[in-house]
């Protein structure tokens, strides 16, 4: 299925004409992908979209090495690079002339130092956030993206049930994380989404642990967080718990509570409603258990092109829910040097204004 | 080896007392790394060292998540959590008084949004750039830090050596990139420093290529372009470039242009000249045997806790090079659609103003 690049383009031109913005720069390498299909780090080089509004022209300025690929991925065709010994802000200029009254940017990726740089080049321009509005463009993700995004949460599945047949008494957490990596790329993900977290014992208190020497024991909580990129660019994030060999009856309860807690979670899913009833839904069973001090962040987070996107699912949150956003609903249970239990699943939010789960891979606890 | 982040913290003190600066908020993972050992990716949460100079007390504020990783791992114990539904911001201002007249921030570093939000909390403050003095603080390796580094660089030619004996015709970028991959981890790295470049063929044309698809064969250029990360958060990056099966006479010409390239801005690096000098003595070999259009980027950048870091050894930088500097030097010959070979090691200057090449892994011409 194919993007609609130029809906997307004209979406966002639509939005600088209301707000009398001369010029967007789009400088995320997300939002660069997003409006173009070109998706390259440029790290600390300069990279570009612009999207000129006194002409409709897009032009997108890359780094010279990454000239080739652009042309072959980016809807926009006019692409000018940029070798390592140019000043791109003069190039800008040239480019775009002196005159620009109002510039667009996102103001969460414009450093102050791209800032300064602009002012130099541009002195009589404002600067506007364009920000929010593309958040909110991309907040709302369509059929087809929902395709490629279930994908990600597809290819993780898989990877997740070779992987536990995997899993040794004996093994470290860095060796099972390296297993599960390499099936990633086994089941055609282009690479992990971020760094794959695995979490033993009481290592799986840590909701951002990393893996380390730490052997898998009997006895072991084994918290395992991970996701891909497929090609396409889409990603996943899905969290699965398990005991190694035998569990407690504190190990089962806990393990429950939290079950019961993302099923709750999921369950308050639905369009219309403040987006925090979901977190407090799913917070509720963990409190009224009596281990509320043991969850002390956010049950979900948006996710897309990127793993944190808008929204953010938090207890304070009284933005409406509405059709096409994409969430994780992730409770646990974090308690120090015993250990923890997470269960993260994908929910969107459907056309019907319905929860549609897209992880399918059981939530029971299971004994490795 | 322990670093001694004491006297980190107590050279940029003393920097912010020359420069009449109360406050320095470092926000960027890698430097909150280098100030504190404390090294995590808050993802779009807030996290800041502050190095207050009016008490030379330091604080660090993390996501409420990390608080306990960071108890263990950070140098400064003084550490305030900051939960999802909290304003980092306003939680600040309580922390520091809003009497600040000079806050020192990295602007490369800290977005326009956040420059926003604490003129909101600090209407009355200025922002000095710090930046500079911080990357001039880490441009220069201890030698210390060269022995992590050296662990960086060792590791992917153990990976290297095990990974080119896994190469066969038919076998896809992608999975050579994985089989890699996992050979990092086996070897004891934390991870890639970045995602691993596999290109084949006319593909390794692409600087910044990514692996597919395509499979490796017969009389294909093979270019590897990879890095770890160790345990410790540093970082290697090299690249070889192989031919798979036999080689045509332009095929052993190109790589011969490059080696002796490689060899002749290698041979350049001491202390004292200007870093252009490397970038040109490599860039000349490539231009008199007639390639000049086929290498259009630098030879070369600065690495270290990142991949990419000062200095950048380009041919108009006039900077003039001193003991400490770390940097790779890795020209290409890039034929579009046709093929590409670059060779990549990576040089320090060391104490007595010479050049030490971290990089051991043979560099004559490997037909596999």
């Amino acid at each position: 299925m194919n993007i609609d690049y130029q809906a997307r383009l004209t979406t966002l031109q639509n939005n600088l004409i209301e707000n009398n913005i001369d010029i967007a720069m789009i400088t995320s390498q997300a939002n660069v992908f997003y409006y173009t299909g070109f998706n390259s780090d440029p790290h600390e080089r300069f990279m570009a979209l612009i999207v000129d509004n006194r002409n409709q022209e897009h032009t997108l300025f890359v780094p010279a090495l990454d000239k080739e690929i652009a042309d072959n991925a980016s809807f926009v065709k006019n692409i000018i690079p940029i070798s390592d010994e140019e000043n791109p802000y003069v190039k800008l200029k040239d480019k775009l002339g002196e005159t620009i009254s109002h510039f667009g940017l996102e103001m969460k990726s414009v450093s102050m130092f791209q800032h300064n740089q602009l002012q130099a080049v541009f002195p009589k321009a404002t600067y506007k956030d364009i920000q929010p509005f593309i958040n909110k463009q991309k907040l709302k993700k369509s059929r087809h993206e929902i395709v490629h995004l279930q994908k990600a949460v597809d290819i993780i599945e898989n990877v997740l049930a070779d992987g536990i047949k995997k899993v040794q008494v004996g093994m470290t957490e860095t060796e099972l994380a390296a297993e599960l990596e390499y099936l990633m790329k086994k089941f055609g993900a282009a690479g992990p989404s971020f760094s794959t977290i695995v979490l033993a014992g009481e290592k799986a208190a840590l909701p951002h642990g990393t893996p380390g020497d730490r052997p898998i024991q009997k006895g072991d909580f084994l918290l395992i967080d991970f996701g891909v990129f497929t090609n396409e660019g889409y990603c996943s994030d899905t969290t699965r718990t398990f005991i190694i060999g035998e569990a407690t009856e504190k190990q089962k309860e806990i393990y429950n509570i939290v079950l019961q807690s993302n099923q709750a979670g999921i369950k308050a899913v639905k369009a219309g409603v403040p987006l925090k009833t979901f977190d407090i839904k799913a917070r509720n069973v963990i409190k009224e258990n009596g281990y509320g001090n043991y969850f002390n962040n956010r049950v979900g987070h948006g996710l897309g092109i990127e793993v944190h996107e808008e929204p953010s699912i938090h207890e304070n949150n009284d933005q409406i829910a509405e059709n096409g956003l994409l969430f994780t609903i992730e409770p646990g249970i974090y308690i120090p040097n015993y250990g923890g239990v997470r269960i993260e699943d994908e929910v969107y939010i459907n056309e019907n204004g319905e929860a549609e789960v897209l992880t399918s891979f059981p939530k029971e606890l299971q004994i490795l």
